[in-house]
């Protein structure tokens, strides 16, 4: 069985989007996938209608603020123009045809692709467990990554 | 043989060259090397020549117009300072005998890297077959890009 | 024996921190481990206290003023705000007893990762050997960090 490990670190949209084509068609031609969100990564796996329970410092509450909270908040790395170009690609997509990337999200789970977020950047961003999609399986240190990795056919950072 | 496959995600000049120099090193020690550019990387081997023969909406005009035509429109994604950091950059190259990216596109051609286009990316940007360079081998999917990276040894997202 | 090669193209803060955490925790899991600095990245090694021995041309001198001299003085490459999201991020980094990132590359030369700086990038840029932190092993060609990306499990741009 072919492998395929992604840490996705952007979180940008056009980023996270490259990543779930990736990460999908891989996994509907049989593939075993993981995807490892790390950093800025983290965001696209938060959801905007779960709050943490747990108390959180200044800074928390700050960064946590002025990231983008999920899927449907990410923006475009380049290109994105104040939001113009964000909302204008994603409106080419859905004239294409092509799944937003909430909708992507759903089917990569479907597909039984593994979403592990990086404990050290919940961490350092000062996220909670849950305040994630119910995607996510699992939180994990580098060290799943790797043994993950070790014997993947495919394996990306982007 | 060694297998490389390199995601060419990016449209900026400095990861085009990254991308191009393994690509072309690879090919030249004997390596089997796929190019598939995707995103953004596809304004890289766009042709300015070239117009698509089929008539364009307006919207996929605007994004034709606003991406970067081709190799020798490429900016560097930092330092580029409305456009000294590009062409001081470009400068360097040639004093210090480095080729420019249009004849690393040529030479990976002559060295047998194969050019894959996303499909996806094509049509959701809204460029044609008839706009990209010879060099181009075929527009394919995600499922190709998959298929040659299943027995690679390096594989990259730049 | 696991290996892992990483082309360290960036030279912004999160990203090179990204590098060496998995890095580390590859080396510290018994992999071997090849870390390839190339452009920006090449920025990640300078050492503030070296200075050229040879002398510089003026665009040499510009370009090495420009960019961040080491590791104390990268970025992030996103929600920097003048400074004011790096130093934050650093303080979070300390108060979750995350190393900073000059402790990082110490710690990943004591697990013997192996440190390659991308001689193309080194001329074009205009800097000099004299002027990298002692981590560094050998200024290489593209052609090195081929070889040590043949047989290995995981390979990442970053």
């Amino acid at each position: 069985m072919s492998k395929a490990t992604i840490v996705l670190f952007s979180g940008d949209l056009d980023k996270a989007l490259a990543a779930f084509v990736i990460a999908s068609g891989a996994a509907a031609s049989g593939w075993d996938v993981t995807v490892f969100f790390t950093f800025w990564g983290i965001n696209v796996v938060r959801d905007d209608n779960k709050k943490a329970l747990n108390k959180k410092e200044f800074v928390e509450k700050m960064f946590g603020s002025m990231m983008p909270n999920g899927a449907d908040k990410l923006k475009l790395s380049k290109m994105n123009m104040g939001g113009m170009g964000t909302s204008m690609m994603k409106k080419r997509m859905k004239v294409k045809n092509v799944k937003s990337l909430r909708e992507m999200i759903k089917d990569a789970k479907e597909l039984d692709v593994k979403f592990l977020v990086c404990d050290m950047s919940m961490d350092i961003m000062g996220l909670k467990k849950e305040e994630f999609i119910d995607e996510v399986d699992e939180i994990v240190g580098v060290g799943t990554y790797l043994k993950e990795s070790k014997d993947a056919n495919l394996t990306l950072f982007i």
